[in-house]
């Protein structure tokens, strides 16, 4: 592990003494203004801020418990990972530096209620989970702030799933990353929903990770991203504090296909699109032409997500007879299908 | 019509008397390096060069007629066509300046062996036929650089049109257009074939100027295309001359996907892409994981062109059952399909 890494942890944690078994649990989020590039990939440090919200009711619950004298016993969904499963070695290798004693090891038991790598986002409420199931572990109290940093170093978008509601991660300037986390943008929106269309659960071709690298190294139309993900934070802010809709959904789809567009223009191209997400892309575009408001965002993967008005939603389930219906700030927040 | 307009055509063309019945074909071209976007409407000038390989046996044939005491009488692909259908209002404004007298009319006859505005380029293969009609019909004897001057005005890709094999398209710097037209590039490249892959041949649902107009204005990747743009035409000369099938390739897949990334991007979206489109895609790209060294590049519309060598064209044609084969540098000069 680098020396930066560690020291921006042993900023923020205030101790390696372990006091009990610990459990956390977090939501995933989706991204209005998408998180696109790394400037550092050690401290997952971002080159543009971003704006989500997240998904009561789907996400990661994690206990973790220190063990001595063993490895990392790691279990998902209740089924046991092999330490060399992608999954399980990306775990403990975030975990390296909040080990008490090298002979030790945790025990982590997590559970997803969102496919894994299918991007819903399960790393980001999975690094979340598992960062504030460390704070209670380690009883360390720490604020949301630096548990959003911490979070971050699992993964970029974790930083956002430490809160509820709408979420903004700063890019920071700073490069020790630490005005590089997330906070809450402290307004519910009632009427506002998220429809999951899930066109393809199957795991994702290629990871964020590599793709967003593969795009900010090799595509010539990237330069123009980060500025725009930048503007387009500043306008969803907005729209946010006016529950403006429209300019919400505009502005989140066009963020979206841009990021795709990135992506398509890499070489080797990047398409997470299937056939499946442009017949919806156009069934959405339709329903819009019809007069019905309806937006799609999309993340590194095939799935689409629709952003409506409570008004719209029995329409929206005729259209799409599988949509899953979030209440993001809804007092049920309840998933319906 | 506008003075520059008018001026332009005057400094090339030597006098407007009919002498008679005038003919012209050219054959399609599909750009290799996208031309995306205009500088100058009325004239016609691209924000960037382009470069493209004409189809032997896929284009137009026109005659054209000065007719007095008349109204132009259009007939596509003998069927006449209403003076206030798009194709025939396009045309009819286009000859404006080239009328000996406001009175007359011409009588044009045009047949297309390509779909109409399929994005299969019939408008440059038809603009070019139309001023090569001219040419004949006025009887004016220019030069290829001027007859791909006029027929830029027409449609921008026409101004390729007049060529056979590779042509490139300089952007031209001057305000009045005089710069702004295509040459030979003088280089066969027998082993070199394309295959057609028609997803759909009806009508596009929003035209290439409108299209890379809303580009321009809207969409913020859009700055970073025409240096992008310029560089692939550099990068594709020197293919050209190397005959590196790999370096083309690469080089106009990646400037078409950065073409469609752009439009993507562009609010409201532009996309192209039907699901057929999306698979016909995945599929080119499984043939070159398993070492089918195969490209696609596709224009404003959802079909796919296919890039290979003859060494290959009997495995694409087992992929793709549906693929017609254009062999651009063979004696043979046919279309197999």
């Amino acid at each position: 592990m680098s020396s930066s890494k560690y020291q921006f942890i042993h900023n923020i944690i205030p101790h390696l003494s372990p006091s009990q078994k610990g459990q956390g649990r977090a939501n995933v989020n989706i991204a209005l203004a998408k998180y696109w590039g790394k400037r550092d990939i050690e401290l997952n440090l971002p080159t543009n801020s971003s704006l989500s919200i997240s998904l009561p009711g789907l996400g990661t619950e994690t206990t973790i418990q220190w063990i001595d004298n063993s490895k990392d016993t790691i279990t998902l969904n209740d089924q046991p990972c092999k330490p060399e499963q992608p999954f399980a070695a990306r775990l403990s290798h975030f975990l390296e530096p909040f080990r008490p004693d090298p002979q030790g090891g945790f025990e982590i038991k997590t559970h997803n209620s969102v496919p894994t790598a299918a991007g819903l986002a399960s790393s980001a409420s999975g690094y979340a989970a598992l960062v504030l199931a460390l704070n209670d572990c380690f009883q360390w109290q720490l604020d949301l702030k630096s548990l959003s940093l911490l979070a971050r170093l699992g993964s970029g978008s974790a930083s956002r799933s430490v809160y509820d509601g709408f979420a903004i991660w700063h890019q920071g300037q700073q490069q020790d990353g630490m005005d590089s986390f997330a906070e809450k943008i402290d307004q519910a929106w009632s009427n506002l929903k998220i429809g999951l269309l899930e066109i393809d659960i199957s795991e994702k071709p290629i990871g964020s990770t590599q793709g967003m690298q593969q795009t900010v190294n090799h595509c010539e139309l990237y330069q123009a991203w980060p500025q725009k993900a930048e503007k387009d934070v500043v306008t969803l802010q907005s729209a946010i504090a006016n529950q403006d809709f429209t300019l919400l959904g505009t502005t989140a789809e066009n963020n979206a296909l841009s990021m795709h567009a990135t992506m398509l223009a890499t070489w080797p191209p990047i398409c997470y699109f299937q056939p499946d997400s442009i017949q919806a892309m156009q069934q959405v575009w339709q329903l819009r032409a019809q007069g019905t408001e309806v937006y799609f965002t999309m993340d590194a993967g095939p799935n689409l997500k629709l952003l409506f008005l409570e008004k719209d939603q029995q329409q929206l389930k005729e259209s799409f007879p599988n949509l899953k219906v979030i209440h993001p700030f809804s007092v049920e927040s309840e998933t319906t299908t």
